[in-house]
């Protein structure tokens, strides 16, 4: 993206792209047909959880002022809005940890003053929320969104590690809470007796545990070895909110036993109680707040603003990463436009605002990757099929496969009807399988959904259908208050523990701080895997180091939220981290190195516009998902660059980043090829990896391979 | 083994073979340093808290009569003597389940008869004790042990399962029972009000899963990425003990607020306490049983006797698998007529006799494979690093390698020096690696440790100071009752579960029932881990056709030890099963398909001697273990054959078991080989398996392959 700070460029240039699709977004949506529930589902699930126990812990934050209802409204309204008239309709939105946070520490300021207090609130949160709508326009209209790239991986995974610790954060707490009284119960009631509470905490760590381990195991169902395959692919989409189904169903087993109140369940008002509508009507009490405290709300504000500016715009971002493919343009100016109007709204009606959430935004793009891959591989196999009953030559199953292809890519009016994605493959498998070019393919040789599979880019699913529906679906939650509140709150800890652990693959940041523990001897085994980069080209003690600076920035950074009053300024040591990655860091790291652990754009290339860089580097670095399941992984596994195995295509070669690998090549590899111990071969290739010096001369060439991929 | 009859004839040899390797059997022992340790401890738990809760069983359906510590007492006390004067010292000697259900069935019987009551029941026990003797010492004169050919796979891995299911069954059944009063307690203290016993339920399943998970994951240590070698090693080898202690101290944890009594703990007297002496003479009373009970019982003693005959010899045979590449002589006749001494002996001094069990005796032997691997291991590496200082070349390493090697073989008196194992290995790598043979090796060339886990077979530190100290340290529980009655029963559910799960990889019995639910499209990764030869031999059909004929008498057999008295027959029932397959199951099965699935000896060779076999078979299938972890992985998978995958090497012979697989091969093998994607090409391979008709000529060229590789 340019670095451009004239005002309203952004926002037209955001408007222009996104409305050239926009048609195509609904068209495409409803064209995926009912696997958009997959999606939808999952997400609305990821999505609601935690809101509905965000909005519990604002309840007990904030004497019951705000409650689990204002921060689903919030997230339901917001996501509407969003995904109908928002730019980029991958981007999830809802109430988040941070707004929790900035809004706990609000509620302790405000409580305390005499003449604002807990009556006077909300109302003074209006008018902070007024303060922050309008820093969000300045910073909107002046294009403070194209230094976006300044925020490098550094700071995006920093900040993606400290959502995981705050979800692992509150798991924790909340299981240990389940041990004792909670402050505005009786605690004269039966089921708060020693003996019952001792009960009660017992049953939440099964729930939780139990939730815990189920759901990760589901999300890992594609790989499953029994059952059908749709089974698996329904338990992999579905699993997730099965289980919480499942464990409400359990936490039911004991009921005749146990008195009522065994396990805790979700507390929160139905949004037709008495008192639940007070909050709507805070726009008249705006004015009765002292003028003092109404140009002091400037104060959170501008930590607010700053906290979502970054939020939102990293979320969207993530959720647009290169290896994802996009082909619509992003919308990070107008969607910071649009963040505005919408936490003017929320402050409005008294209710806490949404921002685009981590790490249910690129979640959500994640599950549209799998669908456009069932869609297209679906399709591409019936053609192949059909291609092959008429006895065609590979050639001609290559060329029909293509035209399928090109058909199912809608044609963007921006862009020339893409020619990427099968082409280049199809003449390289094609002068591969030169041998029966011209003998007519039958499926004992030739094993179409492989072929396919191995051919299929990473491809999204880009419309806007599932954010719409995810939000519908959360509207409907605050009507089915009284099915939610079955949810014992120990399933929720599971699932906030579930959620921290999912966002962790992929984070290079964390999958570091993995290799750090990793004994010496099994570094080998990284370098079996999809990994990134880094793991080749730079020495171990540089990674080591470079990992344990960014750990104790990320320990500050959680310390800093623990911190009564001024814990509200942690968004601001996110934002100190551009200044440190660009002026400070480099002078304790090589920029070869640098550039591998942590790529900034402004160190790489300066004046290619996004768009234009995208185009190009899908050729070349486009990923190629091999199954559904291999899909998971690699997309999981890898956020923000394309992983590479040190093949021996790319160590046979002269100029080769990995030469020691390539001396033991010779006596055995050529014998035991296809032995069952390729993998312990190929093992035999790396353990050297990191041993090292940063003075090595691998590093060097490794950077001009590099640098000649991506250039 | 040769099937005779010849009275003593069997035990003569058995004698005279062991008798040549006793000495050795010590000095081995003592050779290994404290490495022996390893396998020590973890037998010494997988023996004592099994025993512990049998124990508790005993004690509960007996009223008291026989406790945890007289089924403490027995099992060290056998497992001393046949330490040290038995034959096979692999063997594991203790009190096992259906110990435990016999005497309860006699027990039930004994306690509503007038004249015996619970109060002679030890003294009638006594009577069925020496009745039991005089039958076992029958059959192991005439030589009954030497049809223990015929109970084929078929019939020990069914009474594997069978015990596995006991075993799950303990476990489930302990767990439920958390939840309610123990008979024998005063219902009226506080720990069974309802809010405690609900809380201690609770409590228990925390602890139980909680063992159960962390006790199945340490036991893959040496597999972990994290963490040095040593600590991984440990952590494998002592991890299970190691869970036992950690979540005995966490059930401490809650100790303050929790009335005493939660979680239960074990139940059992001091050893010095009043009273736990009364059973040690027994002697007295035995004539005062009435003369009819005298003999009457020798009908239970025949139960008990087929039972014992058949236990003890197949825990032994499952000790001394072919793939485990055993060197000295196995001793079933002669252990049999120790055994029956162990019952009198057991019988007088009223405490339940103890017999061979399964799974310790197999855990045994692989614990014992693990170590010696280690052993050998560490001198190879160590000769060959000492040689390459020297510049020496590759065929020089392999030669002072296979020196190091015979060294380490203790040679016995009874055969020739071994000259198998590495030599055979060493030509082909040094035909593999002839391009740089005569240049000297360094290590970035060679990798020592990796070569040599590659050469190194499956060898097994027979000896008898493992089993000797294991059996002391069981001894030394009965005095550190005080300390084992820390442990709560919830952590023994757990660990019962474990015990289960860790018996059924390698079972194929258990294997093929997987298979039946393995999707047809996921039966190619089956064939990408070590199998069974009839994986690939033998239609998917009649794979499940015997499973589920396997699966139906499992299940009766299982329902029959829940029949009251009746119950009593089922080692009959497994005993039934020797005509079973022998003249009923070829009738429904095509014999290669029942010799891939359940080789009988009687129908392979017929003359051969079992330790001429043995040496044959050595040189040939000897299995290879390439690494600790790897070891760990096949043993435990492969029991009874070694499995191999279907490499290409073996499908590009021209008279392959696999032909189709061949055609597949052209194109784009030779292309990817060395690309990510090797393990998926291989699955290419293989779908197809087990679609084919019964009819395939496949099989029949399989058959021919695999007995050209047997005979």
């Amino acid at each position: 993206m340019e670095e451009t700070f004239v005002p309203f460029r952004g926002i037209r240039n955001d408007l222009q792209g996104r409305l050239m699709c926009y048609k195509q977004d609904w068209i495409g949506g409803f064209k995926a047909g009912f696997r958009i529930l997959a999606p939808t589902t999952f997400i609305f699930f990821a999505s609601a959880i935690p809101v509905i126990s965000f909005g519990e812990q604002l309840d007990r934050n904030t004497d019951g002022v705000l409650t689990a209802v204002q921060a689903l409204a919030s997230t339901a309204l917001c996501g509407i809005i969003h995904s109908i008239i928002g730019g980029q309709p991958l981007l999830i939105l809802g109430v988040a940890e941070p707004t929790v946070i900035m809004y706990t520490f609000m509620f302790k300021f405000a409580k305390d003053r005499p003449d604002l207090g807990s009556k006077l609130f909300l109302a003074w949160t209006g008018w902070v929320c007024v303060w922050t709508a309008a820093l969000l326009f300045l910073l909107a209209i002046l294009g403070a969104c194209s230094i976006i790239n300044r925020f490098t991986r550094l700071a995006g995974e920093l900040f993606g590690l400290l959502i995981a610790m705050l979800f692992m954060q509150e798991a924790i707490k909340g299981l240990v809470d389940e041990f004792s009284i909670p402050r505005r119960e009786n605690p004269k009631s039966i089921q708060f007796q020693p003996s019952w509470r001792f009960a009660n905490g017992m049953f939440a760590l099964v729930l939780s545990f139990g939730l815990l381990l189920t759901a990760l195991r589901s999300r890992k169902a594609r790989s499953w070895r029994y059952g059908s395959g749709s089974l698996r692919g329904f338990i992999a989409d579905y699993g997730v909110p099965l289980m919480v189904l499942v464990w409400t169903a359990v936490s039911y087993i004991p009921a005749g036993t146990v008195p009522k109140g065994i396990p805790r369940r979700l507390f929160s008002p139905n949004p037709w109680s008495p008192g639940a509508y007070e909050n709507w009507t805070v726009i008249k009490d705006m004015l009765n707040v002292p003028i003092l405290y109404i140009i002091g709300a400037f104060i959170p504000a501008t930590m607010i603003a700053v906290l979502y500016y970054f939020d939102h715009s990293v979320a969207s971002q993530l959720a647009q990463q290169k290896e994802f493919n996009l082909r619509k343009p992003p919308s990070f100016h107008y969607d910071l436009l649009l963040l505005g109007f919408m936490v003017i709204l929320c402050g409005l009606i008294g209710i806490p605002p949404s921002n685009g959430v981590i790490p249910q935004s690129p979640m959500h793009t994640k599950t549209l990757a799998t669908l456009k891959h069932q869609l297209l591989r679906n399709r591409l196999v019936s053609t192949a099929r059909k291609c092959m009953r008429k006895n065609a030559s590979l050639g001609q199953v290559y060329g029909s496969m293509q035209e399928a292809y090109q058909q199912m890519q809608s044609p963007l009016v921006y862009q020339e009807p893409s020619s990427r994605g099968l082409k280049e493959l199809k003449d390289s498998t094609i002068q591969m399988a030169s041998t029966n070019i011209n003998v007519p393919l039958d499926e004992t040789v030739f094993d179409v959904e492989k072929e396919i599979d191995d051919l299929l880019p990473v491809e999204v699913k880009e419309q806007r259908l599932s954010n719409l529906l995810q939000s519908t679906m959360v509207a409907g939650c605050v009507a089915a208050m009284p099915f939610l509140r079955k949810i014992p709150t120990s399933v929720l800890w599971g699932y906030f523990a579930f959620m921290a652990i999912e966002s962790l693959p992929g984070n290079q940041f964390w999958e570091r701080i993995l290799l750090l523990f990793t004994a010496p001897t099994r570094r080998y085994k990284v370098l079996e895997e999809y990994h990134a980069t880094f793991i080749e080209t730079v020495p171990f003690k540089t990674i080591a180091l470079f990992t344990i600076f960014q750990t104790a920035y990320l320990l500050v950074c959680f310390g800093i939220t623990w911190v009564p009053i001024a814990g509200a300024l942690f968004p601001l040591m996110i934002m100190l981290l551009v200044p440190v990655r660009q002026y400070i860091l480099p002078k304790f790291f090589k920029g070869a190195h640098l550039q591998d652990l942590d790529a900034a754009e402004y160190e790489e290339t300066t004046a290619l516009s996004f768009s234009l860089a995208t185009e190009g580097e899908l050729g070349r670095t486009a990923s190629f998902a091999s199954d559904g399941e291999i899909l998971d992984g690699m997309i999981t596994r890898s956020r923000g660059e394309i992983r590479r195995i040190c093949s021996l295509k790319l160590t046979s070669s002269a100029a080769t980043p990995c030469k020691e690998f390539a001396n033991v090549q010779s006596p055995r590899f050529s014998d035991k090829v296809y032995s069952p111990r390729v993998s312990e071969l190929k093992s035999e290739l790396s353990p050297r990896l990191g041993a090292k010096g940063p003075s090595s001369p691998r590093t060097g060439e490794a950077r001009a391979y590099n640098l000649g991929k991506s250039g």
